[in-house]
């Protein structure tokens, strides 16, 4: 195992708060600068942002649980039909075993081998057709759950932070400057993290998580406008 | 290749526009519960799900792109890198693609046998270590452009649903009803060809989109009263 496994190596607490945070900033930041250009009350701006902050979180964090939940009943109905297959089948599991190591590029004589290995010892041949037909590993239930959490949590705060500039200003257009100011600062910081855990250029990420967040705001802002006029 | 690849045969575009519609029907919908709870203007709601529609098409459609070709410029230098590896450490690329025949239960004489034949090829040595080293497939660059565009554009039309009711009713009370009972009907039914599509049981699949819809949507509409009381 080489090189650009470095993602794996950083926890994966850190990395659902980083995940969970960046976007957190981006929605709530541009529904907060969307509105202010059509209101005239922080409060109304604040009421629609933490609304927004509950039902982005729960869309994110439930969404995530159920989608782990999901995967691992989905893993489960394939691990069983794939033994009984061996059973069923077996030539055709073989074929199909077979197939993956021609496609892998090894001579016929090296095929039949190892697919003679690998069905002498079923929970072997399950494995490998788990894996390599499939495409498919067995998902951590509690990870998927602490994932699902972190990442709820963590939107919570990355939203609550565009939103604190309205909180501390008396009008929506010092507050959009503020929050402006304090959000692009925060994506940058985010998108520079989010980049190094997931193995990508950190300068070029963070420059490109910012972009979103500020172009969805700025084209939330004169759209409303538009709407309004 | 049997079974549950059900999901790759149905075309693209469709589970796109599934997926983009059950996801912007969601937190839409969630945020002007909340806000019906707090505000007397249905003017008011529609102007916040229209910067948060704006908002949430553009985080998700131009994330998706950008997410794309940065999933594209990472598999290029990883391409890049795994054939310089061939060239300078031609031994230790060797045993891992030899460990990785072990990982699979393959016997001493078999692994050595297909590494033998692997490592006569660059081009198939390489795409082996791309795909079974590092999880790697050449990403389709159009493909993840017209994805991007097409989720987003599903968003705004799924956004929009629990906003007319807003439209065509003359206060946020009788709003939200409409609104409830649409989204509903229109979560159960995306989440029933979202999970047909996923290769998920549909019924229960549909059960779970509408779930999170209504948590969310309830909770933004008590939370919010209580924010506001």
């Amino acid at each position: 195992m080489s090189h650009n496994e470095t993602h794996l190596k950083s926890s994966d607490f850190i990395s659902d708060i980083v995940i969970g945070m960046s976007d957190g900033l981006t929605v709530p930041f541009a529904l907060a600068a969307g509105l202010s250009s059509a209101v005239q009350s922080n409060g109304l701006i604040i009421t629609a942002g933490i609304a927004e902050i509950i039902a982005g979180s729960i869309a994110m964090g439930l969404g995530g649980y159920l989608a782990g939940r999901t995967a691992l009943d989905h893993y489960k109905s394939e691990l069983a039909r794939e033994y009984q297959e061996t059973i069923d089948f077996p030539e055709t599991e073989k074929k199909e075993v077979k197939d993956i190591f021609e496609e892998m590029g090894l001579s016929e004589a090296t095929q039949n081998m190892a697919v003679e290995e690998l069905s002498k010892d079923t929970n072997k041949w399950v494995k490998f057709m788990m894996k390599y037909e499939l495409g498919l590993e067995e998902p951590d239930k509690n990870k998927a759950r602490k994932s699902a959490f972190n990442i709820g949590m963590s939107y919570i705060v990355g939203g609550a932070i565009p939103m604190l500039a309205y909180v501390f200003t008396s009008d929506p257009q010092s507050g959009f400057k503020f929050s402006f100011i304090v959000t692009v600062v925060c994506l940058l910081v985010f998108g520079y993290f989010k980049s190094k855990l997931t193995g990508q250029k950190p300068i070029i990420g963070a420059l490109k998580v910012m972009a979103i967040g500020v172009i969805a705001a700025m084209s939330a802002y004169f759209l409303v406008r538009l709407f309004n006029s």
